[in-house]
């Protein structure tokens, strides 16, 4: 596969595009360079000059537009860092498609730190996608470390969806957040480890604006030998309702802990949190077993119905 | 009041007992030392020669007794360090009363600092209540720390109910407990904490025998402007059961915190955590005060439910 191929193969793998879309916004970094850019109308994406990244400006009032910011890795012994900065308009609407794919068959390793943070102005929407994905038979790891901050203005709300399936040998996802007046966050997490992988996830969210709310689910499975760690830290400092919930799965020698905190620092505060790990019911692989599926083909669709 | 019928009153409040039991075994510690005891054909308390303290041995098969192990304080400026080591002998089922109530008139604080190790041997069974309770107009504060730790042999079972509802200024409560194969700890917080109190509560519980179980029920009420803190570590290194519960009840300016961890090590362990935070349901009350109850009388039936 050529470079320009290879880039497009992980762009799609992280973005579910097939090819540079013709019409709106969109950014691909590739081994640690920009290396193809397109404004729209409405969005425009600025280099940054005091540091490597880029500004995504989203104008007021836009409406349902979606940037592609993808960023990937096509070799061993990159360590690529970038900032990149989201500053949405009162009253859009858009979705943001991250991700990152690391393709390494070297031997050294590869890592891509992002730093993500996003400027939600007043009744603002921001559907965000993310998903990260590592291939390649070198011995080189892939690394991926994100980090997402959230700065959510009066009735702003944020969507955050982020997938880890596989490949990415180990990970540090810290995400942070404060919502103001009535802004609302909702992460939903999923990441599945293999092998002798590492992931660990920290979340940290105040909720500082009344009628603020946060909705965290994290579902995990981690098999073979690997080994996951989920932190979250959620503060309620007016009346605000947060709910979080970690959900793992174990498998074979697979280890989760689950470190949740919540902080109820007034009357009004709500919080609620549930975590639950253990291994798939036997029941569950039994039914699925009596309709004619091996255990294996049964484990398969139950951890796939899990991470759905 | 008499220091001997100031003692028996603060013995009665922790303990349940008016006067000291004709049978059965007891030792009252009042301001440092022990002022009374009683030992039974099968239970026998000796006094520690290393340290202060005793040691309680249960004769293997005891059936149906009980021991009182209350601790007193009478007065301002006391600064009491306990050892107790308690032997359960094998087959034995006994319900252990400890219990710390701590009288300050005077100025300066006082504190009771517990330790508690509990050898639970095969197939021996401990019901253990623990009472925490303070009383005084003195502006010496009544600090009691408690540290309990369980070491559970093979199908061992410890119960363990610990109610602290007024007037103890600051409390650190650490409890520990390793737990093999076929062991089952239970344990039931209550505590209730108003003015400026602090209350923090520490659980680490390794399951680390096959079938071993573990059930944490903390429940908790912070009122005026008293802070507490709930921790629990629990972890599962082999086939077992852990389920922990923290509910609590905000009102006024208190503040609750929960910081729960679960570790699964093994793919046959199974852990679940819960925990909320929040202020009494607004319909709970109206649904009381449409039954002629005034706000604060509903409050208090609600709490009292909640605590019993």
């Amino acid at each position: 596969m050529n470079s320009y191929d290879l880039i497009m193969d992980l762009v799609g793998k992280v973005s579910d595009i097939s090819d540079l879309p013709a019409v709106g916004a969109y950014n691909i970094r590739a081994d640690g360079c920009g290396t193809a850019r397109q404004n729209s109308e409405n969005i425009e994406i600025i280099t940054k000059t005091d540091k490597p990244g880029i500004d995504i400006m989203v104008k007021p009032g836009t409406k349902g537009e979606t940037v592609y910011i993808p960023a990937v890795i096509t070799h061993g012994g990159v360590d690529d860092l970038v900032y990149n900065d989201f500053y949405i308009g009162e009253d859009a609407d858009v979705t943001i498609v991250a991700g990152c794919g690391v393709h390494n068959c070297d031997c050294e390793d590869s890592h891509h730190n992002g730093i993500h943070r996003f400027f939600l102005a007043k009744n603002s929407k921001v559907l965000y996608l993310e998903k990260h994905y590592g291939e390649g038979d070198g011995s080189g790891k892939r690394i991926i470390n994100p980090e997402t901050e959230v700065f959510a203005e009066e009735g702003s709300t944020m969507e955050m969806n982020t997938v880890q399936i596989k490949g990415v040998d180990s990970t540090k996802r810290v995400s942070k957040a404060e919502l103001k007046d009535g802004a609302k966050l909702v992460i939903t997490e999923k990441i599945m480890t293999h092998g002798d992988q590492t992931a660990e996830t920290s979340f940290d969210v105040i909720m500082s604006g009344k009628d603020s709310s946060c909705h965290l689910v994290s579902r995990s499975v981690a098999r073979d030998n690997s080994k996951q760690v989920f932190r979250s830290y959620m503060r309620g400092d007016t009346e605000c309702y947060g709910h979080s919930e970690c959900d793992g799965i174990i498998m074979d020698n697979g280890v989760v802990s689950a470190i949740p905190e919540i902080i109820a620092n007034d009357v009004d505060a709500r919080l609620i949190h549930e975590a639950a790990i253990g291994k798939i019911a036997g029941e569950q692989l039994i039914k699925l077993m009596t309709l004619g599926l091996t255990e294996k083909q049964a484990e398969e669709q139950i951890i796939n119905g899990f991470l759905k």
